[in-house]
């Protein structure tokens, strides 16, 4: 991942100007009541021609019904629409939760005319509370009526649940003399981790590629940005990041290895990269977004094993809050994770002030310019090991008192 | 451990009445300066005769000098004195670091006349900045005239840290016809986690015991109690646990399977449990004592690692804070760090109240029972994965404001 400082919303630096228009795409997002706050709440996205669709889904063994049924029918390699709810994450529900998330994509595949197994579904929000099917009901047939080329912020929107602002980001650029469009929303905020979050992200293009090159284009993707963001370290019973093409710029199929293939690698991971980092930022009571670089460690699995240790640590979180330079629960938290670290081997910087050399502080000095990166919205820690080539970055966020209250007292 | 849930400082369930006096040894407490509030930083215990010795220490790979020092000596099993500060941790501190702390050992032996080698040394405070030596050096002959049989209190009250009370407790019961005492004393508060934490306990006694029985109820003891107990992940560079036995109680030497053995090992381990508890109730911030039980788990290694990650959760401690009824969380932090759950077999109670009954809420009635219990200051949280055989239990604190208020400006 990139370094990046940008703006709360889309930012102009990736994001082609206008509206995110992506051709054969329309989408809608309208409030019908699962949230007590009259907030939109259903979105739906579709795609004709019906696109090729890739997905991955969260490693948690505790999935939602939407996600199994998801998870199951995007093996077709076909989509022609999602469903969303927030609000409700139709997890922890049974049987009944299975049948409810059947019967958002039979209403939805009704209302369009469409063949039912090429629905997707997803839903976020609460755990363990039935979903209102009754408002979900009279809801599909409103959303598809409002369908329109211009409603992907609505879904942007729709999708919210504790965010703080929407994460929308797109571009639009040549590929083989045609011009394709990338658009891309997301949630997050709460229970973001690797291995996927509480987090749905949706990824529209009308760019012609095989189904086996977006499920690679997405899980490498995934692999370097949703998957390296934490703010709590759970991860969600309901995270879900699809990647739609239909095809309609007219582009020769994607292949690997091309100079086409990787002009949108490089955009689509960029798209991810930025909107990852956003949901870091908006990350719940999050008041700084922090890149964690572990090097020189033995393997690449200490380094990663090491740079989630810190990115969970509370006593490390707590430290960027207060912005305290406070090293030594750095080399704790080293120590704590990784049994091969040798300690007059550790170096640690803030950005590139090095206050930490051979396990001991580079003195007062550094210290006190290291103060002044504490007080950025963003920074980088590297720690160093000097054990081996093994490395790994993680994207994290601080630990606030507004993180406390927002959690203790989400549900009730 | 057994639940508990005892006033703050000394408990008459436990402990004898009267002082506590432990026959041979001599202890002292006085400010000498390190911490900036004049507040008591400078202790020693004495035992004479030498005393048999045990101890455990911090499984961290960075480890402070006086770890590495006292964990060297005590492969002797003999201990005359301890000589300990707070306010400054003496770690990552390099080679000077090892020079002061055996500075602080030969300092002591000369002051008391016995030989250096059965000094052993604790720090606990700040790490990465050197120890003011020139306070130590006045204060160590200070603390020995101050010395008395009396003085076991003040050695609690000196080693505090940001613990809010002092944590001491002690018994005096009949083994094979003669009077023992054991007495024990530990601070803790932040950094508490497996594997020891920025927590120094010491345990004093009269029985007569060989060294080899003593490190066997020392490592058993530590298991069940300091290294289950769980606030906030990081475990410290200077966790140290000692047992010092003198003999004087006059008792025939202690052996592994006699009465007399179970009858000192039941009044130890009760005093760890008790003073391990203590730490967690004195939590930085900590408003709740949670102990957390899973059971049902494929191996007890699993059911150790979902019972840590609960602990460590910050959604889950939040949550406890608020005394959420948030039962979602806990079942998805339990499929977060268990692949093999099942989650339609997932059962989860506060105390006896059943809120999750296969992966699902048990209702609204059971719920709101389970919201008085929240608001209880202690509490057990059961996960019942019904797989097998493996159970763990971790005693943990909520995580709540006060926790970041003073995690945030904790060094500067």
């Amino acid at each position: 991942m990139s370094r990046s400082t940008r703006a709360h919303t889309r930012s102009p630096t990736s994001s082609s100007t206008g509206a995110p228009l992506v051709p054969g795409f329309q989408a809608a997002g309208i409030p019908i009541g699962i949230k007590p706050n009259r907030a939109s709440d259903l979105a739906l996205i579709v795609s004709s021609p019906p696109a090729r669709a890739a997905g991955v889904f969260t490693k948690n063994s505790v999935k939602s019904a939407p996600v199994l049924l998801s998870r199951a029918r995007i093996r077709s390699g076909l989509c022609q629409a999602v469903i969303i709810n927030s609000g409700n994450a139709n997890a922890c529900t049974g049987d009944r939760g299975f049948r409810d998330a059947m019967a958002m994509c039979r209403l939805t595949s009704r209302a369009l005319g469409i063949d039912e197994g090429t629905v997707l579904v997803s839903s976020t929000g609460v755990i363990g509370v039935p979903l209102p099917m009754d408002k979900i009901r009279k809801g599909i047939p409103e959303v598809v009526r409002r369908l329109a080329a211009t409603g992907i912020p609505e879904v942007a929107e729709a999708i919210r649940t504790t965010d703080r602002f929407t994460k929308l980001a797109w571009k639009r650029f040549p590929v083989d003399g045609r011009t394709v469009t990338v658009a891309g929303m997301a949630k997050g905020a709460g229970m973001i981790c690797p291995q996927m979050a509480t987090m749905l992200a949706y990824f529209l293009t009308d760019a012609n590629a095989p189904v086996a090159v977006l499920r690679d284009l997405l899980r490498t993707g995934v692999a370097n940005s949703f998957n390296r963001i934490n703010v709590d370290g759970d991860s969600s019973t309901n995270d879900t990041v699809l990647l739609l093409a239909n095809g309609l710029a007219g582009n020769p199929p994607l292949r690997q290895g091309t100079p086409s293939f990787e002009a949108f690698r490089s955009v689509l991971h960029s798209l991810m990269d930025e909107l990852a980092r956003m949901i870091v930022r908006d990350g719940e009571g999050s008041t700084k977004t922090v890149d964690i670089l572990v090097r020189g460690a033995p393997t690449d699995r200490d380094a990663r094993r090491i740079a989630y240790h810190l990115a969970n640590s509370t006593l490390v979180k707590t430290s960027f809050y207060g912005e305290d330079m406070n090293w030594g629960r750095i080399v704790v938290a080293v120590g704590c994770s990784c049994p091969r670290t040798e300690q007059d081997k550790i170096d640690v910087s803030y950005d590139d002030v090095k206050v930490v050399k051979g396990g001991m502080s580079a003195g007062r000095l550094r210290e006190e310019q290291a103060r002044r990166i504490l007080k950025l919205p963003s920074f980088r820690v590297t720690v160093d090991l000097h054990l081996g080539k093994g490395h790994y970055l993680v994207v994290t966020s601080d630990l606030s008192h507004e993180y406390v209250t927002l959690n203790a007292s989400y549900r009730s």
